[in-house]
């Protein structure tokens, strides 16, 4: 981020007046540019006991599974980017209940925050989209735990079949660091127990 | 958005390659620029059974009350935001329990998500920040109900002070829209009951 979006001049990285952080500024026009954690959206596709998952024809992570996710689009909720995300990657229509919201991760260091939502298949009709090579169904022992693209897929898939015979889905919260060359996901938050 | 950040060539709208929704781009370097909504964190600041509340001394809604909220900023996580804001808007220092996730709101017709947490203040050292005027703890019975700044703020309350005598939070998102000159607040997750 170099010249103003809306006059070219220069801009210089520095904390505005009020604020305790640099941002890009234009002191010609006095816009201020602010960057913010982006949002990225998906659904844990269910069918049956099975999950669907996306193998990926992109980078990062070309040729590994993933759950249906991408990022948040401007004026649609959570919930529609992911349902629209699943339609995308997997070519798949979903059905959500009320309480779809199921897993949260912060990822401060690349300035993201995931949501997965649980979501039924309303059939079996699906097809990889332009992002995906390839869509199955898999049951819990078939899934390719070795080749799951990224740690908050392999987390959500991991608790997802730990809830799931007890049919109790308590969403959940976590934080995300990169450090010794490896990535942890620490929980952080789960919903309170119903009395 | 009408020049390029990187290079100053006029900007183009139209969908890229691979896309299905427009983008500004720019034809000169290849740089796309997206736009995505944005995260508003805060918390519900609990003392006993009273309420820590903000009345705004900045635009919009100033004079109104509202809960401790901001934009989430990059490099940091939506929890550590939350409790930054409320240390910059009202002076206090929190303490979070792991379940602490409470709201969850979709705004797609403004681009913004907002989350609350609950939490415990950890003494009554609290004083406005220069985004507020007051800073005062409220009873249900004395919360300002016809002074509430936002929609989300006014539905946590509620939630908040319906689910205090069960001692139970379930996590809920709604989603909010803009229609017929009022703001309807929508229902369309809540946790699942524990077993």
């Amino acid at each position: 981020m170099k010249y103003c979006h809306h006059c070219t001049a220069l801009l210089v990285l520095r904390v505005p007046d009020g604020d305790d952080r640099e941002r890009h500024c234009c002191d010609a026009c006095n816009a201020i540019f602010y960057q913010n954690p982006k949002n990225v959206v998906g659904t844990v596709p269910v069918f049956e006991d099975q999950v669907l998952l996306c193998k990926r024809a992109i980078q990062p992570r070309i040729g590994k599974w993933t759950l249906p996710a991408g990022f948040m689009e401007n004026g649609e909720s959570s919930l529609e980017g992911a349902i629209r995300e699943t339609r995308e990657e997997a070519g798949a229509s979903v059905t959500v209940q009320e309480d779809s919201l199921y897993t949260l991760f912060n990822l401060p260091g690349i300035n993201q925050l995931y949501m997965f939502f649980r979501a039924e298949l309303s059939n079996l009709d699906f097809s990889p989209g332009i992002e995906s090579e390839a869509v199955a169904l898999f049951h819990e022992s078939e899934i390719p735990w070795g080749e799951i693209a990224f740690p908050v897929v392999k987390s959500t898939l991991e608790h997802y079949f730990r809830d799931l015979p007890k049919n109790h889905f308590p969403v959940r919260m976590f934080d995300v660091h990169h450090g010794d060359r490896r990535i942890t996901t620490h929980l952080i938050s789960h919903s309170h127990k119903s009395d």
